[in-house]
């Protein structure tokens, strides 16, 4: 199925009037540091602390009145999970969030206060599918994919459509990669707003499979258990967002968990913002120099601000 | 000797090219939480994530060249310090900082990569005021006190003065107080530009010198040895600024350890941005309901950023 720009367009007059443009942070610190000038897009201030707001709100308010009106489920226990059940909320329809039992109780507490009904599952991808399924089929709601889905492809790459228009002639935009919603987006209305820009996915070393995905031309599945502790970022590619990035995006670059925390720890020391991990994987690739950026215009994509502050990754 | 909101746009003019016009910050979470529009004025965005900067550089750049030219000298091992130190590199003269020998090292680290040279001494206050008076006969620099200076009040002013034009018809705005420079110079501010305003001072209840002086109109020292947190909250009032505060500041409330630390973390959680618990003290004072802000506009300067993340207050 094809994405245009137009579905992103389309995507953000409807759900301007439920998200926040979030601002574009620039530090003079890391620029010096780096030689380039970073421009930090700020979805950490998103609602929900995180860019999934944007394909989750697009796709619930996508469904007619009819798809809507026995409400939505998905299967998540991120940041994805949050954002439908505040969507759902916001449109007056229920939200059932698949998750595992021995998910964190942060993760649990979040969706609870965005209104979302939890159903506990086991804890392998399998048990999550059934488990969606058995919701579907007992409460008619729409299942929403976490990103292989056209609208949340269209709603995630709202942000970079944002951070184009507010930031111009920018020679590399940022975005960490999983499953590929956002990188997807991001290549479609960046290249489409400004064709020389060159988009970058950036993985976790140990979450590697997009970079390999990207390099063999086939999707690897997510490496089992997962060795990363970006937990947003430990599923594979999928079949819409791989053509697409396989398409649009110049490069993949990967970075080392210490290079993931000393990064997190940095923004948050120079910058004053709380970023997640997932999130810090974009500002390693800057700040560990694995794309040199000296005397180029960066967009960096943060993408969220869901940390549990009891357990700092570098203490 | 008198100060008037002239001496406050004078330091805003002399000081913009050196500092932020921090942004205003707003939490729909927090209005819902509290019935108020909380209004936050991000000086943890500030140069040295301080407002201390508004104050320094006011006071270096006021400074004749002849004054100038043998630097500045201070005893602080603070944001005062810091921001000191680089009002001081930026016009290209010497910052002589005084502080005790068993400053935490993230303390001496700032100064020193602000270019400040810094001079050890003993712990007392009497120590420090030898060592500093030592550096000024020795070097001619001269001293900037952290608050009881013209110079400093009018700086530190102009952080209200921009919160007030850029969001109208606040009824309250809250600021910590300490020595009161920043209190004198917000009301000083406030009160001129939105003459309703009520101007409120934050304060720990374990370091409540300035609710006392206030209350019986007599200057009390600070508590020693410090029981709080706040580390950049443990002087009392100086001569100059607390009759400003006892002319326009309406109140002054005073909060526990534990509600400061609670409201650093929600600031945190809620809002995604690093504050200083000594900056939380005065959004404590909003959410633990010490002033009822139901249906009222409220200004909230956020002071500063500088935390150790390798010691949270709640770990």
């Amino acid at each position: 199925m094809n994405i245009t720009f137009h579905d992103i367009e389309t995507a953000h007059e409807r759900i301007k009037p439920f998200i926040h443009r979030t601002p574009v942070f620039t530090s003079h610190i890391l620029n010096e540091r780096t030689g380039g000038e970073l421009f930090f897009k700020c979805e950490n201030f998103q609602k929900v602390a995180a860019f999934k707001a944007r394909g989750a709100f697009n796709t619930v308010f996508s469904l007619t009145d009819a798809e809507a009106k026995n409400g939505v489920v998905t299967h998540s226990s991120g940041n994805h999970a949050a954002a439908v059940a505040l969507a759902a909320r916001t449109r007056g329809i229920p939200a059932y969030i698949v998750m595992p039992e021995n998910s964190p109780q942060i993760k649990k507490n979040a969706v609870a206060s965005y209104g979302g009904e939890i159903i506990f599952c086991g804890n392998t991808q399998a048990d999550r599918e059934t488990a969606a399924a058995e919701v579907q089929t007992r409460t008619g709601a729409t299942f929403i994919h976490p990103y292989n889905d056209v609208r949340v492809i269209a709603g995630q790459g709202t942000c970079a459509k944002e951070l184009v228009e507010d930031t111009p002639n920018l020679d590399y935009v940022l975005a960490p990669v999983s499953g590929g919603g956002l990188l997807a987006g991001t290549a479609i209305a960046a290249t489409y707003l400004h064709p020389s820009i060159k988009v970058i996915g950036c993985e976790p070393e140990e979450a590697d499979d997009a970079f390999r995905s990207l390099r063999d031309g086939t999707i690897y599945p997510a490496i089992t258990p997962p060795r990363t502790i970006c937990d947003g970022l430990r599923t594979s590619l999928g079949t819409l967002t791989f053509p697409i990035i396989q398409e649009r995006v110049s490069a993949i670059h990967t970075v080392s968990e210490e290079a993931i925390i000393r990064a997190m720890r940095t923004v948050w020391e120079v910058m004053k913002i709380i970023i997640e991990p997932s999130c810090a994987v974009a500002v390693a690739v800057v700040l560990e120099k694995k794309l040199e950026v000296q005397g180029k215009r960066v967009g960096v994509i943060l993408t969220g601000g869901n940390v549990d502050l009891d357990k700092l990754p570098w203490q």
